[in-house]
Order: C-alpha cells, then structure tokens, then sequence
C-alpha cells in the first residue's frame, strides 16, 4: 500500500446531484478486496461532453467514447479500476460492449448512452466474466457516496479527488460535484486522466462541449507528472438538467459566465489535486510563464519546464538551480532570447537579462523551494503571452512505484 | 565520489595522432583537486568542423564556436570542466575572450583558429582569474595522455570515453582517436556533450563538415539519458592533414567511404558510451523502430518510447511492461496504427496486431531484461522507416545524482 502524498488535501463535502446515483461493486479486476466498479445512473434527459486523450493507441473505451459523446445523451457510466483494456484487441472490446448491453438493458435505454471508462494495467484484456459479474451485482446496490465512488475509481492514487462549487443560473441554484482519479502517465494535450463532473444545469449537448473543452484547456491540459500520455484519458462532464433553468445554449445567455467560472473552478481544483498525487510526489509546482510571444508559446514553454527530469530533481533537492531552467526554457523550441530571460523562486528573481542578478539572496530563494507549495516564474521578455502549468517534483518515490508496477 | 555505472567500458588503447598534443593543469574551477583545463594544440594547416546544441539559450562558447567552425581552421582547443559558462552574460563572455587571446598569443595564429568549451554548472561566470592562471601554466606544461584528457574534460562521469578507429585512405593508413563527456542532460536533436575526434587525413573543411553531420545524425543525435538538452553541448572533428594523403573532398573520392566508416565507428562508440554512464543507469537500452512511414518518424517514435519515464523505470525494474511501449508510441506524434503494431524484448515477441500474443513466453522476456543490455523492438507496420535509438533506465541513482548536483 502507497502512503498518502504529503501534499493531500481532505476529500471535500460534496452534495447531491439530483439525477444522479452512484453504486458500487467488487469485480476484482486485480487480487485485491476493494470495490473497483462504479456505476453512475443518470436520470432520462441527461445531456454529456466530453474530452479524450489524444495518445493514438487509445483504448477501446477512448474510441467508443469519442463516438458516442457525439449522440449527446448519457444515462450511465461505468468505470474499471485495475486494468486499462488498452491494447487487447477483439477481446477487449467485447468486454466493454457486454457491459454496455447489460447496463442499456437494465435502464431501457439504446447502448450508445452508456459509457465505459476502463484505467490501469496495458494490454491485458478486461476480464469479460468479471466484469458482467460485476455489472450484475452493481445493478441492485445501494447508493454510495461520492467519496466511496472517488476511491473506487482510483489505481495508484493515494487519496481520493472530489471537487464542488456552484452558480446561480437563470435564478436557480445550480450545483457541481465531480471526481477524478490520476497520479501517474500523466501529461497534457488532452485530457489526463479520469474525470467526472456532474450537475444538476440544464445545457444544450453543444454549448455542454463547448464549456467542458474551454475549462479543459486551462485545468487537465495544463498539468503534467511525468510527460507520458495515458491510453485511456477521459473527462465527462454530465449535466442532469434538474435544476429547472432554461438550457444555457451560449456564452451570452444570462448565468453561462457563472456555469463557466464554477466549472473552471471544479476543473482546477480536480486537476491540482492529481498533481498533488503525483506518483512520489513532494512539492506542488507552479509554473509561471509570462512575456511569451502569445499564450500557447508560453504552455509550451512552461510544459517544457514541468517536464524537464532535471528541473523537477532540483526542485526535489530545494537545490534554486535555475541554470536548468534557462535549459529547459532554451529546449522548448519556443520563441525566446536568452538575454531577455528573467526567472524567479516564489518572490526571489534570481536572474534578469541572461545572467544572474548579482545580489540575489540565494537563501532566500532556497526558503521557498523548502515549502510544499513552489513557485517558478519566468518572464520571456518578448510579448504578452502567459500561463500556467502544475507539476510535481521528480522523487525517489516516482522510482520505486513505476519500477514496480505491475507485480 | 559516485560510483562507476555497472555499464563502463574499459578505456581503449589509443594511438597518437600526428600533430595532436594534449596538456592540463588545475584551474581550480570547481573546489575539487584534479584537472579540469585541457589544451590541445593543433600544427598549422590543421581543419575543424563542428555541430552545436540548438538550445536556444545556448553558451557563449557555443555561441563563438559556430562563428568560428566556418572559417575551418583550427590550432587549438581549451576544455573546462565543472563550469558551464553558460546564461553568464558579458562576463562570461570576457573569460572566453581572454582564453582565446592568450592562446593565440601563444601559438601565434588567429584568435578564431582557437576553440573553447565549458560544462558544468550553468549560471555562475566562468572566473577569469582561474581560467587565466590555468592557461598560463598550461602552455608549458608536458604532454598528457588520452586517457589523463579524456579524465580531465569530464564533469558528473563516472569513467573516462575515448574510441579510435582506423582507414586506408590514398594508400595511407590513416587514424581516429577521439574523446566524450556527457552523462546526464543527454538528448539528440543537436550534438548532445562535448565530444572532439582528431584524425591525421587530410580533409577539405567543406567535406569535413559534410562527414561530421553525417556520422552525428546516426550517433549523437539518437542518444538520450533524460530528455534534456544541454546548453553547450559540442562535438568537433578535427583533421590535421599529416598523413599526407591527397585531401579528401567528397564521398566520390577513393577511400572517403573508408574514412566516413571508421568515424560512424567512432561517433557510435562514444555515444553509447555516453549512454552506459548516464546518470543512474544500470541497463544500455537499444530501441529498432522498424516499419515506420520512413527513418525520421522511426526515429521520433524511437525517441519517445526512449524518454518516456514509464518505459525507462519498467526496464529498471525488469518489467517486461510492454504496454508502457504502446503508450509511449501513442503519444509519438506519428503515423501508427495500434491494431498493426508489433513488440518485442531481445528475440522475444510479446505484442502482434494490437494484442498480446497468447502463447508468448513472459519468463523469456523477463529474462532478457534481467540483463544489462537490453533490446526494445517495435515494428509499426506502416512502411519501410527504420532507426535505432539507444538510451538507459531510469533508477533512483539518477534521482540521487540530480536532486542534489550543486552542493
């Protein structure tokens, strides 16, 4: 068993979504006793968004999931913890086809509204009679609660993730509760991990996608561990439409700022807790661009920073190395002049111009790499481009967990 | 002290190279008791060519060195260890300057026939003072070995990299000796650390750049040890002309293909070299890509599975995780097709059609990377593309090394 990450946050209080239930079930999936089959029912009218990964040897569920999303309607998911089904050929889409066909049987609805998120081992097929054993037990559970659920769809997380925030749209209150899973095989350019986001708004199916891939860009895409792109990266965002609201259908109808601003916040606060679960995690770093020739410039060259083995060393041995991240800046492939650069630890700038400011407290720069929360900042000094990127520092940890998975 | 990488390979005898001598001193660059200034002086007539890291906030001496390498000739060539120059501004550049002058002084010749290169630390000015006082008891001290050279130039390496070769080119026996340092910040798309091969041919300057680029696209620029692309990485080749053959002045002349041969040989030799003492490892990793849609895509396919975490931390722990391989391919950025996609480990197929092999033998595979040597084969099944790209595993000795490199 892992220990839990040292930068863990407490599971959140998380309300209700009316239409929506959460079951679990013990498929064993792996050798372990623990539930690893979660089943969310959505009530009828329940509309859907999504965003994949964009690894292209992605998984079943992945290519599934990409065609029905594009249907709109969603009346359940199921989520396997403990094996991926990625790569495994025949098999492994005729196990995720029985289960949608048992879970559309059971709500009366077609197939295509039924989704299937599968994470963990590679190349194993999802054991067919597991999971429809699974499936069958799930169907006449009782409810669970979110925090159950959060940790049933975990594989080498420490903690469970839940997040919630709410708006006040078209005078109704309108609430968001969503799950995720994810601390390794994490890495931008798509969706990073397993993410669940469900409220009780009414959206149109096309305004639904619209705010789900905007919140993406600036949340999932902007986090990375470990630079490598997952199989099976999944973020659904269901909306229930119990809230009574007129459906929100652009960013000009009255309360889709409010919808929006509550699901970035869902989006972030999901996204940092999976950096903060890092596989061997010890710092939570924020990456700080500014001055890039535009706004994508500058995630490049902040991802370029996030992933570089030798930053997130440095910043594992509180060592206010920043000649690694002049390196890592120079790698992106990124507009940049080095005789521009300026670079900052938390508040300390330690380099302006292409070198070194030559009374920087070096002491205090190493102050703020010994706190669990780190901060680099880097003005490229050539536009008004800026982001931010999360990541987590490179540990003995993150050895030992992946030079051992599988066994 | 670190340890030597399990992965080392003996020093080689290596001839002298007619007129090539090699000298050093203590500079004292670093709080350390060894060499770490190595003078080469090259006889009149003497031709250089170069390939540069394309980091962008490249160093000084990366800087000058490609002003330099096009006017072709060289006499002389300092190294310093411990100290990168790099991100230092005017002040670093001054030292170079001051090099370079005293060199020259010395020699009588130029000062642009005189190349300078530094590794090391980035961000502290190379301290002229040092440099200075080196360079003068350098001048006159007696010459040194190869191997006291290839000691003297490294930084983070655990054993000293020299490789030779040999030609008959123009009915003379022509000779490659040559050294490298380089254990971490290793990644291609550049020359990846300092690396300087003499031969006593006579070589036009045209055609010497022609050859060295050549041999570098399949050597040094398919290794990797952690993604990371330095910031003053160098290889020179220099030719002095001694062994009188009529000089070489492109591939149609006889004995030209001689001569590429034996300095492929020599590039590839030192740069696995530099891969068996990347930093941490315990396993010399080759990747073939066969079947790509041609050599460039083979070869960032081959680059992606080489630097992913996932992939580098299952050979450490002598995993045969072949799924790691699928996603890293995945995340390549190139065409592939997961249901044609075959993998093995050494002689092994694990993977066929996008799926396991049911029958394969895991043990075989398990077995094979219980060995230090260990061969990736993946075959997209798209095309004629091919490329081999060698890396190591990534082990908590790469953690220790870096997370602490400054102090």
């Amino acid at each position: 068993m892992l220990e839990t990450s040292p930068l863990a946050v407490p599971f959140p209080e998380m309300p209700d979504i009316d239409g929506v239930t959460l079951r679990l079930a013990h498929a064993r999936y792996k050798d372990w006793d623990r539930a690893d089959l979660t089943f969310v029912a959505l009530e009828e009218g329940t509309h859907v968004a999504g965003v994949f990964t964009r690894n292209i040897c992605c998984s079943t569920e992945v290519e599934m999931g990409r065609e029905q999303i594009k249907q709109g309607q969603a009346r359940g998911l199921i989520v396997n913890a403990g094996n991926a089904n990625a790569f495994t050929g025949a098999r492994g889409r005729e196990a995720v086809e029985a289960i949608m066909a048992q879970v559309s049987d059971y709500l009366e609805c077609p197939k295509e509204r039924v989704f299937v998120s599968s994470t963990g081992v590679i190349g194993v097929p999802l054991p067919k009679d597991r999971a429809e054993a699974g499936v069958r037990s799930i169907l006449t559970a009782s409810p669970c609660s979110w925090r159950d659920a959060a940790q049933a769809i975990t594989t080498t997380d420490t903690f469970p993730k839940g997040a919630t925030a709410s708006a006040i749209v078209d005078g109704r209150s309108i609430t968001l509760s969503a799950i995720a899973k994810g601390s390794g095989m994490i890495a931008p350019d798509m969706a990073t991990m397993l993410g669940y986001i469900f409220t009780d708004a009414a959206i149109a199916p096309a305004f639904l996608q619209q705010l789900l891939s905007d919140a993406n860009s600036g949340s999932f895409n902007c986090i990375t561990v470990d630079s490598d792109t997952s199989t099976s990266d999944t973020v659904l965002l269901f909306a229930t439409g119990k809230a009574g609201n007129a459906p929100l259908t652009s960013y000009d109808d009255p309360g889709a700022d409010a919808f929006a601003s509550a699901l970035k916040q869902v989006c972030e606060d999901l996204a940092h807790q999976i950096v903060r679960d890092g596989e061997g995690a010890s710092k939570f770093i924020a990456v700080q661009v500014s001055g890039a020739v535009d706004n994508a410039s500058a995630r490049q060259i902040g991802l370029a920073i996030a992933n570089s083995p030798l930053v997130k060393t440095a910043i594992a041995g509180e060592d206010a190395n920043w000649g690694r991240v002049v390196m890592a800046v120079g790698k992106a492939g990124q507009p940049a002049d080095r005789d521009q650069l300026a670079i900052r630890f938390g508040n300390q700038w330690v380099a302006r111009e292409g070198r070194a400011i030559d009374d920087y407290d070096e002491a205090l720069a190493t102050a703020h790499l010994k706190q669990p929360e780190v901060e680099i900042g880097v003005d490229i000094g050539l536009g008004d481009g800026r982001a931010t990127v999360w990541t987590c520092d490179l540990t003995h940890g993150y050895i030992s967990i992946n030079a051992d998975y599988r066994s």
